[in-house]
């Protein structure tokens, strides 16, 4: 197992906690040096706010750790490609490098819709590494997906089950 | 006065919080159904986190006021064009307008470098309009640069003069 793969790991565990909470399962952790200095997982529904995808919340706590919003010579590691809110706040916090496990073809942002992690125009641009343990970073998704829609059809048969049995009532 | 130039005197007054801290001007409201739900100034280096922007703090404050990380209905007034990030997260959020003061002709996302808010390919697009007491909300920001050059300056005029004080002293 190669470094990017180590951490690649790390993050997904992040992921397996935002399951755990039933949020979709995506996690990121943020290495300084060799040490973890951020992790996050996604927790917007839970936590409410927009903000708390995993990416924010570890850039929130890397930039604690090292009591500056300039992340230099940190690298990201997250399961999922950045949305633009997250492709962003990394350009914005000057993260060096991200590395990413699965493509999001419809909605990411370093290279599926748009690339802003490497756009010339902004005053700082990342190196970017795609496709780390990408099949375990999918399976996590799409695992939770038909788990998420295999639930969501019992809860409606269950309510559907009730409701004639009430009706019966009233009909009885 | 109309009231998208109400809201953004709000936001003008975030915006000298920021100044008097030493940070940007850069302020921002929320509103819903006629109310402020959330305020934020830019706190970038006294927070030492890129996620102080004014456009992100706001955005929580409105999140956790109204308990879902979904600001529909919401119009957000911010002084200066958002950057990639917060223009991200103003999509995430799928807050309805946005309404801008002063444009960001070097870094903006609203139309100078990308127009984030209103690309067909992500899932919501945001209403804009530009130039709401832009002249005001420019000033500020002029006025700030202004004054740090002149802080600058004198201190760097200073620390020669001591300088050449240390030199002399040595000498005789």
């Amino acid at each position: 197992m190669n470094t990017d793969e180590k951490y690649m790991r790390a993050a997904l565990k992040q992921a397996e906690k935002a399951a755990q909470c039933g949020e979709v399962p995506i996690g990121c952790v943020i290495v300084c040096g060799g040490k973890i200095v951020g992790r996050g997982y996604n927790r917007r529904n839970t936590k409410h706010t927009t903000l708390a995808h995993a990416e924010l919340i570890a850039i929130d706590k890397a930039s604690r750790k090292l009591g500056d919003w300039r992340l230099e010579g940190c690298t990201m590691y997250v399961t999922l490609e950045p949305c633009q809110m997250c492709a962003g706040a990394i350009v914005q916090s000057r993260i060096d490098r991200v590395v990413i496990g699965t493509m999001n073809p419809k909605a990411g942002c370093a290279g599926s819709i748009l690339n802003i992690l490497q756009m010339p125009e902004f005053n700082h641009q990342v190196e970017m590494e795609t496709g780390v343990l990408a099949e375990e970073c999918s399976s996590a998704l799409k695992c939770f997906f038909i788990d998420l829609r295999e639930r969501n059809r019992r809860e409606k048969a269950e309510k559907q089950r009730l409701d004639e049995g009430k009706m019966l009532i009233k009909t009885v």
